[in-house]
């Protein structure tokens, strides 16, 4: 297989994180294009429609051999059977697929919750929309999503529960542990709440964290930190209320 | 190909109608389940996990033998091998799949300006929120994707410009076409500004229509009109002001 070139924007962990994790977990050989000097005017130059192949719309894009293929859960598709993280069976692959478009529905309600009117626009513009937006998306979409992905393990028996797919941990399982770690960080009071309910995804994610290669590269400075530039972003105003804690009196009566 | 079952809601076009374009130009059989007596409630078995297979996070999706496939791209992606509707070629069907993946987004934003706080709510709940978010589509959004979409035509030399991907016709025209529609229904003033720029996407849309089986589809009952519950909705408020016409002097005098 072609060396594997990456272009994404050097600083967040964004829609590019998902294909990081795919690459890092199969030990492909890539190139992190945006990070190198010049690199941003080269996947510009993509973008700018001044290269050959498919035109992307926006990053992340990769480019292999020549083909140019962009969409985050596009390129998952295209690389993971290469690299062997999704069966060759075409019903599993299409079910990896339809698991890997729902979670990018997922990432694209979770960015809305902070730019519910515009990327255009700065968040502080659209301050007032946002709080409503997230508040329906904390008590309706984000366990509705949570809770379908931990039905979906439920039900793979093939894995006992394991991997959303199949026998074998696939890319999606990667994605799924991408989109706990990111909602821990943008909505720590309404995961805190939600985590009880969805036990076989939070096992999914340590099993995924647990996995050599990834927890290498988390170690590593490979990883970009969350910040607030990202899809996920710390706005405590959009979270949940912190849990109310019992008080010591209750406590110490062990009510 | 084993008989092609699809489930999607019976009264609007919504994202099913990608689907049933693909079925219709493929002249595939398939059942339109939900438009059966007692569908509705069949389709809900899936989507309730009462059924075997794939879980579907939501509708539209197809039953093809054992295989149960949702959303919308990956549907499409699915199928159109089996139909001779995207070239074997796996770049290309990669490049088909991004396009149709763009399509995807495009009609998320497109339904996300009537309802741009939450599905869950009313339009006239969010319509402050929704010209708002309404105005910034009209004004950046609609065109950037447009002009994405003519873009690929130009840069298509292999079909010089008459298709998006390949030599010849694909699902990805289909929807193409299926979105010209759909906004000429949701925004007229929007659309017949831009429209002067994409021609060669008004071109496309026009040879995709005059199909056989397109048109025939077309003038059937089995399409369904727009209406106010689908993705494509017609609120004035939501569309650019009326194109300003020249007074009945002006044009006298031929300025």
């Amino acid at each position: 297989m072609a060396a594997i070139e990456l272009h994404y924007w050097p600083t967040i962990q964004g829609r590019g994180e998902f294909v990081r994790l795919l690459l890092e977990e199969a030990g492909a050989e890539y190139v992190d294009g945006a990070r190198r000097k010049g690199g941003i005017a080269a996947m510009m130059r993509f973008l700018d429609g001044e290269q050959r192949g498919a035109l992307p719309f926006a990053a992340p894009f990769v480019k292999v051999g020549d083909a140019v293929v962009s969409q985050t859960a596009n390129i998952l598709d295209f690389l993971a059977p290469r690299l062997g993280l999704v069966p060759d069976d075409e019903t599993l692959r299409a079910e990896a697929s339809q698991i890997g478009l729902t979670i990018a529905d997922f990432v694209g309600e979770i960015h809305d919750t902070h730019h519910p009117i515009a990327g255009s626009l700065y968040y502080e513009d659209q301050k007032k929309e946002a709080k409503r937006r997230a508040r329906a998306f904390v008590k309706e979409r984000m366990p509705k999503y949570l809770g379908w992905l931990e039905d979906v393990l439920a039900r793979n028996r093939k894995s006992e529960g394991r991997w959303l797919v199949g026998r074998d941990r696939t890319y999606v399982d990667l994605s799924a542990f991408q989109v706990v770690e990111g909602l821990r960080y943008a909505f720590p009071n309404a995961m805190a709440r939600l985590e009880r309910k969805i036990p076989r995804l939070v096992a999914l994610h340590d099993r995924v964290a647990e996995q050599p290669r990834i927890a290498a590269y988390l170690k590593s400075e490979r990883r970009l930190p969350f910040n607030q530039e990202g899809i996920f972003r710390r706005y405590p105003e959009l979270d949940a209320p912190a849990p109310r804690r019992r008080s010591g009196r209750a406590r110490k009566a062990g009510r």
